[in-house]
């Protein structure tokens, strides 16, 4: 009878405490960092341009952290629960042990408090953004695209969008994200589209990054003075270059720590839509920036999914459909990195 | 032997399963709700006006999810860490079981994507919320103030402000909170400030409100038409009335549900300074309100905290240091009404 007894407290407890979903956190909160002070000649003040932090730590949480910044016109969302309401980023990686955290990049989301006066117009411009976020071309979608065709997916894809409180500004962006890692440690740094670039940048301003894991970099891309490819000379439709000049000893600080960068599917061979040929043009450069860093003794990967067997991903993979997928290709590059 | 196995491994799982900081959650997530869809003379599309909502459900969760809605100025964050990196009462709940929906309204936060045009300019007037939300006449706190005197927390409380894009409109407000209400069924609505005459509108347009926790209600205050108190006539800083008029039928509506509203401490007896005396008059008008309510058969509890031994609270009592004591007074209030 007491064996019995024993046994099936152990099953209760085992039971109560393990249910597979359950997700059991440690620790979680929310901040601001980063970010300047303005006065006026009376000396009031103005916070503004910090970033918002929400993180959330697992029991038994692995060593370095990992910290989601988000593309354009959306925010820290981008890594929640996805537009047809399954797990996202946040959910798959605190589940395989990470600390996640989730930010809104100064002037964005829940760091809506810029330092700039802004004036914000409702624009009628959901259709170009199905267009250059690769769901199809309005209101086709892409045949095997991984989107949900159900309509509430694409209204709650639409409405994770919000504005820009300011000017697009890297600087104010990467000082932000610099000034996260300088306060939470050593932890790897996951982009997404605009992003991308301001990771480029953020690597430069701390010491605590340890991995990038860039979807979809956006234009931006550092190439050493003299040396950016002719593609890199294109303007994007943002009227700046994809490639920038920087001086070589800032070029090598991308050979110092290891790097893997992800596209999705339906890149087209040519430019007939130039919003769509930008992903494209973006996938070869980042493809030279590899070759050049490595034969400088980088670590930089490039991988475009469907030469891996993923198919269909839009410019989102870390939400498309067969998400679970690709994050695992995100862990087993942690794993290989020893970042896990 | 065997008995002493077993007593150790349940000792071991007891241990490793409910740490007693662990939070469990069963679920977690974020989506968008309610907002409506512009449409334009050629048939282009923009959808906004949605409030955006992250939510967590922790295991063996109580029957009543909390739905919190923020105040003026700020968003979400109003109830998740304290500007001194305490628990909010995100987290406290949580603790205690409730599933807890955290809500940025639209226009607000994370729900940035409003359907009007706003211009947003930087205004140096951080000191003036620093009296309005009565943690002291700046640039002195009140003697005895629950509210860290550490730099870093007011740096951190004044970037928890956000600006509204777009302009003030409850019905708006109200609307998406209701579709909240409708989509996930019977909550407690607890609100801060701004968000109180929301709740108060919110009640009339969906039947899943259960209750109501009200911190520091602001103006505009239903009274049947013809029987607004003459505090209940007087100007807003916003420039309009305390009090609004309703038909006796929707005032009726404000008796089917219980009701409870707390006020903090460091309420003026007069209007030298209006921008704090408002909250006295919104005190007194409240206390009217409730006894009007009750004398119809409703269920308002209006409580002033110092009258329960509650001292230094701020316009925020849900994150000022005292906070869990004040959480301790929502729960109880919610047990005596069976909503927990």
């Amino acid at each position: 009878m007491e064996r019995t007894a024993a046994f099936v407290i152990i099953a209760l407890l085992l039971m109560g405490c393990s249910g597979k979903n359950v997700l059991k956190i440690a620790e979680q909160g929310s901040f601001t960092v980063g970010g300047i002070i303005l006065k006026d000649s009376l000396g009031h003040t103005y916070h503004g341009d910090h970033a918002y932090v929400f993180y959330q730590k697992p029991v038994g949480t692995r060593k370095y952290p990992l910290v989601f910044a988000h593309g354009v016109g959306q925010f820290s969302k981008t890594w929640e629960t996805t537009p047809d309401g399954r797990d996202g980023f946040q959910n798959i990686f605190l589940r395989k042990g990470f600390s996640v955290y989730l930010v809104d990049q100064p002037r964005r989301g829940n760091a809506g408090r810029g330092t700039e006066k802004v004036t914000i117009t409702p624009t009628f411009d959901e259709e170009q953004w199905f267009n250059r976020f690769r769901l199809g071309i309005w209101p086709e979608f892409f045949d095997g695209v991984q989107f949900s065709r159900a309509p509430e997916a694409l209204d709650q894809f639409f409405r994770q969008m919000t504005p820009t409180l300011g000017s697009v500004d890297f600087d104010v962006y990467s000082d932000a994200y610099a000034a996260l890692f300088d306060k939470i440690g050593p932890a790897v740094f996951v982009t997404h589209s605009q992003g991308g670039p301001v990771g480029w940048q953020t690597l430069l301003k701390t010491k605590n990054i340890k991995g990038i894991v860039a979807y979809e970099p956006g234009g931006g891309i550092p190439f050493p003075e003299g040396q950016v490819p002719e593609e890199g000379r294109v303007l994007t439709l943002s009227n700046k270059t994809e490639g920038i000049e920087v001086p070589t000893n800032v070029f090598m600080e991308y050979t110092k720590v290891s790097i893997v960068v992800f596209y999705g599917d339906n890149l087209p061979d040519t430019d007939e839509r130039p919003e769509i040929y930008e992903w494209t043009r973006r996938l070869h450069l980042m493809r030279r920036w590899a070759e050049m860093l490595n034969r400088l003794g980088g670590d930089v990967t490039v991988i475009h999914l469907p030469d891996v067997g993923l198919r269909g991903n839009t410019h989102f993979p870390m939400s498309d459909l067969n998400n679970a997928d690709v994050a695992r290709l995100m862990y087993d590059w942690l794993r290989d990195k020893s970042l896990d």
